[in-house]
């Protein structure tokens, strides 16, 4: 844990973001009260201000999983060796990140036990077990767990051995069904992100490259990051028969005849953290989008000492807002400043400012934290201006975000340019032959990653030839390339 | 993964629990959708029934802890040998059911990783990072995490290599605020068990034999299973400072003077499911207490083929549910007592049954799994009629729960009526030594283990002689014995 001690720590110890992208990065975390790190190396700890993001984010996805029927389950961490080893592909992409338990005290197992990247052998397991005719199909379940994957070189919430997710795993009698239902959540999360986390995305599908190891199609949301960099916000995973084949998972169709099973999976994780930093941070450090935040609103005293009328107006307001919101006062002896860059620098969306000369004309000042601006509000608005504000910080998020996004995305259809647009940071669309070769000599020399295949563009495709410079064929497909997470 | 297919399985396979309460248990817990063997030995699957249990015990959980200020983080899984060997109790305790990741891929690791059994050390470690002045003090964290112990012998939800968990760690200035809040604990898990799963428990401290490895002072909660077996369904522990010497935790006190803190650690699990199979299941299966019901109310439609009227109101009264309940429609073409069965199965605490023929009086019945009582109730009252049910039936399951510990527990001021009385399974308060070397006789020779030193005794206190039979000392202390699980 090699982070300063809470109390030693300046405020407003923040790289500008202009000068040090992934400095800033590292000072906004580290400031923001969010993560530190644990013992073993790679891992973290999500303190009170990230946990609370990702506690509400949990809320806020079950509300929607429900109405899709989705039900929670919880499977076992460890997978068996040999069971992890019947989906070939799965396994070849996973082995060397494999955490492998060999011993219990000081005697070794017959087998090794894996601690779970991800699920699906588990579930296939499972599925397996539940599933005989086609009237117990579709079977929706959903897990939020911890996995562990080993990385070389990890970064807070984007990159870590172990990381929170939920992983979503479905099973069904119909091919068309489950694709359409791998769809619909790629659909569901983007949706997701843009009305909880104000993060707009691209939707796409991965590049056979890309995509997930045992999977048929893996659909992804893509955002960008304040440095123009893409980060993968989610997938969704269509697996075909791929391991209903490997674990023999079958069903009497409705011709009475056995049929392999149809499955699917997808996911989001902790990573959102980190999107949201870096979507909406700034300067001052994180900005908390308002429908997830831990704490929506901070009210601080001012001056107390000087009028205790400042400390039971303080009351007064967080009862009145209490039931709604998720409030918290600052009572401290602490001055004014060093409040307001408190609650800056963990992100709160709207503070209050109650203070003596505000009082006596019957108002207390409203902080945006993303805009900054100060309002005066009178006490008897409060509530309803809470709430409207909270939904203009909102939406403003969103729109800045989009905007970005939008004025940063260039359509390329020669190699130089290319290169250039990647130099400057952008996200290239560009026709592509989605040769996996080409995807590694574009990203050796360039930086540059597919990042996926549109589900839709904004401008009419043309028929072009593809990007890459010894390739010459002509391609129907178009494909955003970018620096990515 | 040794269980039937679903839709092998026929219902009410269930023994008797007069005749074999252990086979009873099993029969129970696999015929009620709750769980199923995970493929690594000794792990297990909660399915939904089971795992929305766990859900709602979270969430009523969270709600309390929330107005005892205690805020939630997420601490890493692994920890490092080094880090664990530090405080010589704990490691001693846990060493032999300790999982070792000592590989990733093909390569072996600089040192074992412990997967988690407590998060004892890595809190006392993060609390080292964030404690400095008096002032930083105390800090209230908690977690939901999972946790893995391999114990030799296991059982659904009583005692599986991996569980899941919540586990508090506080950190004081003072150490009576600690002590103080190790006994508060305790007492908010009994109170949580007696109003959401209906589960009256005595509280006590564990003997010195029995407390937590690494521990000061253990307190516990003992609740009694149907067949008079103890089950120890919450602890929190005074940890003194004992990690704190160990991990070198101090604080400058009000004197400016370095001193090191005070811990605390408390914790229930998914054992609760266990025990609350225990307390109110019947030769029908289990019954799940209203107030962390996955599904509280199941609407049944019976002869839907005869009257379309059926669909149209099981439909009106869902709607007219949903918001304050958790309901769900069974719909399908099977036949009433199929329907009604799979119902008690599963443990709904309450079904409404809607049949043409009560429908003609405007009526639906009401059926209560406690006490399987049938009553007629008026389309028009049906939500108040739900609202009385679910609490009378949380009362009666909690009374009868209360009737029997009260009416199952002995004084015994003897070795002879001890043995005796722990033959007929009940709960004996005796008066002991607290001696260690006399647990593990006692335990040998009749199979009771203390439970706990009762915070308070129905009957006064009698200076009597040491109920061991080669201890002749007189002694101030009553202690509970039991089987247990």
């Amino acid at each position: 844990m090699n982070i300063k001690k809470e109390t030693q720590r300046q405020l407003s110890e923040i790289t500008p973001l202009e000068q040090d992208f992934s400095q800033w990065y590292t000072d906004v975390v580290q400031n923001g009260k969010l993560m530190m790190y644990g013992p073993a190396k790679g891992t973290m700890i999500l303190l009170p201000n990230a946990y609370g993001i990702w506690e509400n984010i949990q809320i806020e996805l079950n509300k929607i999983f429900k109405t899709k029927n989705v039900q929670n389950v919880n499977l076992p961490l460890f997978i068996p060796e040999s069971l992890f080893n019947r989906e070939k592909d799965h396994i070849e992409g996973f082995n060397p990140e494999l955490a492998a338990v060999t011993h219990v005290g000081d005697r070794k197992l017959d087998e090794r036990l894996f601690v779970r990247p991800t699920s699906e052998v588990l579930f296939a397991e499972l599925f397996k077990n539940l599933t005989q005719s086609y009237k117990d199909l579709p079977i929706i379940f959903n897990q939020w767990v911890n996995v562990v994957r080993w990385e070389k070189t990890t970064r807070p919430f984007l990159r870590s051995r172990e990381f929170l997710w939920q992983e979503g795993h479905t099973i069904h009698a119909d091919a068309k069904e489950a694709r359409n239902l791998t769809k619909d959540m790629i659909k569901i999360y983007a949706k997701f992100l843009k009305d909880y986390l104000a993060i707009p995305t691209i939707i796409g599908k991965k590049t056979p490259h890309e995509k997930f190891a045992g999977a048929c199609t893996t659909w992804t949301i893509e955002a960008m990051m304040k440095n123009g960099h893409a980060l993968q916000a989610g997938t969704s995973h269509y697996l075909a028969q791929n391991f209903s084949k490997a674990f023999d998972i079958s069903f009497k169709n409705t011709n009475n005849e056995d049929e392999f099973a149809y499955q699917t999976s997808w996911g989001v994780t902790t990573r959102l953290i980190g999107a949201l930093i870096m979507t909406h941070g700034d300067n001052r450090g994180i900005i908390i989008p308002p429908r997830i935040a831990p704490i929506q609103v901070d009210i601080l005293e001012l001056f107390a000492n000087k009028d205790q009328n400042v400390t039971l107006t303080a009351k007064k307001i967080q009862t009145a807002l209490n039931k709604k919101f998720r409030v918290r006062v600052d009572s401290s002896d602490k001055n004014p400043g060093f409040k307001a860059s408190n609650s800056e620098i963990q992100g709160v969306p709207l503070r209050i400012e109650i203070g003596p000369r505000d009082l006596a004309n019957g108002e207390v000042t409203f902080v945006r934290r993303d805009t900054l601006e100060k309002t005066q509000v009178k006490l008897e608005n409060i509530k309803e201006a809470v709430k409207k504000a909270l939904t203009d910080i909102h939406n403003n998020l969103y729109e800045v975000a989009e905007n970005r996004l939008k004025n940063n995305i260039e359509y390329v259809y020669d190699y130089e340019t290319f290169k250039q647009k990647i130099e400057e940071n952008k996200f290239v669309i560009a026709p592509f032959c989605c040769s996996g070769e080409a995807e590694v000599q574009i990203k050796a020399e360039t930086g540059a990653s597919t990042r996926c295949i549109p589900l839709s563009l904004d401008k009419p495709l043309k028929d072009a030839k593809c990007i890459f410079s010894e390739c010459s064929g002509n391609t129907g497909r178009y494909v955003v390339f970018a620096k990515a997470y």
